[in-house]
């Protein structure tokens, strides 16, 4: 019986090689699945696609309706589930494996369509940072932007996380307006591949926004220039060509790795064994050891721990790891499946050698494993292994097992961990397990510039804690130095990477029609109509009102005081208030002017405006003294209708002035309006 | 007689090399200055200075007490310019021109002491973005922050900014706390060295904070791993072989790059030659080519003209330049002055020629200039030159002319200009000179990914532009591909390049400890004393107060309404209010409950708290009705001394909850607080 030969979505179909294929192998088994190849695929074709199809397929839509977009494809991949993880196992993954990977991936989606509609615009530019006043007068400003670039995001993902991989990268890259291209690691490419069938079967993302290389990328590189992007997780090795790749070195693209990283855990000078502490340490190590059968960037290749507990460090992982079951992942006593393949494993051998030049192995056999439910010889199966370094050791730095391996190794001071954790030469993450807050600050602030991530890990976060090998999609993934010194997801962070942040000068009202956000000094448009009258549909950038003037009184000062209980004596005592350095004299709250501000500006009958929500960056400039008179003005700064309601917020640009035009207040106000009014029946 | 022999300064002393060295010219007379020459020198123990003595010196300043040294230093330079403004004329330079380079830099030392003290936190840890609840319990949460990182600066610079090319790298590198090694072009170091001289005699930066070297790098390149950064500015080809270098290819290190850039100025298809518009953007191109003899990486390669303005913007353009006075740059009544050198004169006059390929000269000659004041033959002086392209030409926009030269193409819709100006691969800057709004964000948006900056230039920004072609501190500086890819300057921005941003994960007591900023979660300390008699130096991140309780009446809500004259329906009328669907009943004001929560916390008599300056991030979350119950905690968040005052600022966290401890209102209340009190007499 031959296998399927797997397939490509290429430029707006399905692609078959023109050739047989490689096999890919069930890593339990050694049964074939499916062939792969791109034999005859035309990968020109489709980075036109993406840029002729894709791209303006996406660019138009807001980040609000993409994120709508990611959140269909969400709930529609978790209708899949089961057949994902029915192959998924097949891979060697557990059922806990196939979690971190399809789940995983799938909340990866949820999290981004979240944050899209929460933290970025309803529109197609993001203002990055505040207005820059570039002269005296305020007619020339600065605003920083993020657009979309006119290009497409390339992912070439490792073999370990199949689903993950794809959705973690195409989810911000998708949020940014960038269609994708993914190229799976050829090992695991069948799950891939399912996914992207159920994708494209939907219907949910536009046309050209995600093709499928199934198989070598073939000449895909040469087609790449400074607006294209190109996002990998692999080997070093791999990634040093992609370095020297005349896309990279002459024609700009951007070039994101995540690559080897010698991850450490460290244990805190002050745990003893019989702190919780300890067990938290301990089962950290096993569970990242164990995990994907320790096939994770994100591992704990390097246990760290005070030279007083190593002993007492070493017996209790030993004794967790011998009850670790290993076997058939399908099989639901089994803890530990089975590495990628046999080459895979072959690989970890090798560098478990290389690793007792000058550690001890203290647990497991690499050459032998007792195996539960599946055939020893076929599958690609390994024992955990526990080595513990020799003092000085160099190995342990340098040499990434990819599989079930860690090495424990010991300190002194703070400041041997920190080294010693630095020898790393840039990881993913890094975890401090201490219940000492200052034996935490000194060591995240001495692990922060060699970690992407780092985890401190005590008896107050355990229970939430999502250990330390799990990437979360709202914070940055990714490392300096030797973990190849990119980031990606970390929320919007991870969709900003993907755009081109530009400088933009120009006047007021340039600025205001540019960015579509009303900007400070550009026209006010007061007409007879009271804005808060106005529907969210017929409101404009730019609407305003200017208030009638309002004298505030000692009396105002003194009642305000009396009936709110803020009695501060610079509202209150002519003689204390004259000798406080900033007022002179009594000073009207600052509360009192924005109450008084919003007498003078609500429109108070029933209508569009249902609730003000909120004030931001409310700065009081000028005291208002007694007998002061102020005035008012507010204008429609943002609208973002709410794509699941019948309204939307708007910002409200609020200036208060005094008799002498000396601006008192300055803030924005925040209210829900509804976008129809009437409200249609 | 001989001249003066360059020195580095190296390791802590002044270091004059083994040989004569290669002697560098006056631009415009040919005379010999100066001689150059790094042979003997040690890099390797410059970056081992730099790493065990400078950087270890700024690192545990905090980012105002940096500030603070960036503006003595700026002050001190400032007192020096004569003798600055003296080397420059040497490198061809007008005053005009010097002043960009002298004056600009020591503006930018300015601008980040400013941004340094306004926008980052006193203290060494930047937190980058909101806190992220990352369970549901709020027990494990996520931050990103900033750290320095324990690294080395380099900075390679180009010849035509010897002083603003240094101190534009220096001041971002000093405020994120790393060392800085800068290697100045050869043929202008005298004027760096000199400033480098002032900087190190005035014992202002610490000692390892700064080192030059005159000359050749040598191996430095190979000293440098993942935690130290190299930016450059110069020659594609030089970019070329630092990007291939294994320090990037192989250790990490960061590299920034500022490269070619061959940036348009466009004239919008609304403007007429009787617009003011037209004179802007003439004026712009003719500054543009001049400044500097157009020896700027920002300077308008491309002017990008409707095809049926070009004869007129070319004779304007003619006109102007044919008034140009070119000669000796101390001479008064010179507008340019040489070019650096004679090799790059005849760098130019090549360029010239290929772009004649496919473009008509239609003012000035290569080979022939007339010179006031000066030797023509001697000084390296080059006539301003304006070319026509031809239809479809291509040199335009792949040949970069480093000097007095620009091109005028002509398009016919607004996606043509965008498509043309796209077609230099990435610049730093383009400017577009209209008056119409529809067109400028049409083009903004089309030409925004292809650049780092875009000036929109009209009547009403003109008078306080600071034109196309000058970078500002506080924008971004750098552009996508050819450009280099890179960026600096913009601010805060460019400070936070040069540090690492790690995902830190902790419990909230944790967050508290490692952040030095108070996280929602962690322990409040209520004390029996009111953290409003505590002053600057006694308060301490976390002390809190909790309110006694309020009842808000109907009484209150009504009052409030006649009071402020906010009369709201949701506040004033049952039965509309109930119509509300947010609301559903009568609701207190959201300034009534933050009103009545500062009469609750407030602590009346005179003492260490001045003033409320501001609120921030006020939100609204529970509506108050008639009869509920509020309370409010305020806990200390931050405190931010002032250096120059003595008081600084602390920021509370407020929370009001009501009876049934739902939250209410969140915001964070600005005070300033003396750092003494009663105050030192």
């Amino acid at each position: 019986m031959t296998t399927p030969l797997l397939e490509s979505y290429a430029a707006g179909a399905w692609f078959r090689a023109d050739d047989e294929g490689t096999p890919l192998l069930d890593a339990a088994t050694g049964e074939e699945i499916a062939r792969i190849s791109s034999a005859g695929l035309d990968t020109a074709a489709m980075v036109d696609y993406a840029r002729r199809v894709g791209g303006p397929a996406i660019r138009p839509l807001t980040f609000h309706e993409r994120a709508t977009t990611l959140k269909e494809l969400a709930l529609m991949l978790g209708q899949h589930k089961d057949e994902f993880y029915a192959l998924s196992a097949r891979t060697g993954a557990t059922r806990r494996d196939s979690m971190v990977d399809i789940d995983g991936g799938i909340g990866t989606m949820f999290s981004y369509a979240s944050k899209g509609k929460r933290e970025l615009p309803n529109d197609v530019v993001y203002l990055d940072g505040a207005v820059e006043r570039l002269g005296k007068g305020g007619t020339f400003l600065g605003q920083h932007v993020y657009m979309s670039r006119p290009g497409v995001a390339v992912q070439i993902n490792a073999f370990n996380f199949p689903v993950w991989g794809m959705l973690e990268k195409l989810a911000p890259a998708f949020l940014a307006g960038l269609p994708t291209i993914v190229k799976p690691a050829s090992q695991t490419a069948y799950l891939t591949e399912a996914v992207v069938r159920r994708i494209v079967g939907s219907g949910i993302l536009p046309e050209g926004a995600l093709q499928l290389i199934s198989g070598g990328v073939g000449d895909l590189l040469a087609m790449l220039d400074a607006q294209d992007s190109v996002s990998f997780t692999g080997s070093a090795a791999t990634a040093d060509l992609l370095r020297r790749d005349p896309a990279v070195q002459e024609r700009g693209v951007r070039l994101q790795v995540e690559a080897d990283s010698l991850n450490a855990s460290v244990l805190g000078t002050d745990v003893t064994a019989s702190d919780p502490e300890f067990d938290l340490f301990v089962k950290g190590v096993v569970a990242e050891m164990t995990v994907k059968a320790g096939q994770k960037c994100t591992a704990i290749r390097r246990a760290i721990v005070p030279e007083a507990m190593a002993d007492a460090v070493i017996a209790a992982i030993s004794d967790r790891l011998s009850r670790m079951v290993v076997g058939d992942p399908t099989d639901e006593q089994v803890r530990m499946g089975a590495l990628a393949s046999l080459g895979q494993r072959e690989e970890v051998r090798r560098a478990v050698a290389t690793l007792r030049r000058s550690s001890d192995l203290v647990f497991g056999d690499p050459d032998s494993v007792e195996v539960v439910g599946a055939d020893a010889t076929a599958g690609a199966f390994l024992s955990p292994i526990l080595l513990r370094a020799h003092d000085g050791a160099e190995e342990p730095h340098d040499v990434e097992p990819f599989g079930p391996v860690s090495t424990v190794i010991t300190y002194r001071t703070v400041d041997e961990a920190i080294a010693l954790t630095a020898r790393g030469r840039g990881s993913l993450v890094a975890s401090v397990v201490t219940h000492d807050p200052t034996f935490a600050r000194d060591i995240v602030l001495g692990l922060a510039p060699w970690h992407g991530r780092v985890l401190v890990l005590d008896r107050d976060d355990a229970a939430e804690s999502t250990g330390h090998g799990s990437p979360l999609p709202m914070l940055v993934h990714g490392g300096p130095g030797r973990a190849g010194g990119g980031e990606e997801l970390g929320g919007i962070r991870g969709v900003l990477h993907h755009m081109q942040r530009t400088a933009v000068q120009a006047s007021p009202d340039m600025m205001t029609a540019i960015t579509g956000r009303w900007t400070a000094g550009s026209v006010r448009r007061v007409e007879d109509v009271h804005p808060f009258r106005k529907s969210l549909r017929d409101l404009r950038i730019g609407d305003s009102i200017v208030s009638a003037p309002r004298t505030v009184t000692l009396a105002d000062i003194d009642h305000f005081a009396d009936f709110t209980g803020d009695r501060f004596y610079a509202h209150t005592d002519p003689e204390a208030a004259a000798r406080n350095p900033l007022f002179g004299g009594i000073v009207a709250h600052g509360y009192l002017v924005v109450s008084l501000a919003a007498g003078l500006f609500v429109d108070p009958d029933p209508g569009p405006v249902l609730a003000n929500f909120g004030v931001d960056g409310l700065r009081f400039l000028t005291p208002v003294k007694a007998d002061d008179t102020i005035r008012v003005t507010l204008t429609v700064k943002q609208i973002t209708p709410r794509s699941s309601a019948d309204y939307g917020e708007v910002r409200w640009d609020a200036l208060v002035v005094n008799q002498d035009d000396e601006p008192v207040a300055t803030y924005d106000v925040l209210t829900l309006v509804a976008k129809e009014w009437p409200p249609a029946e």
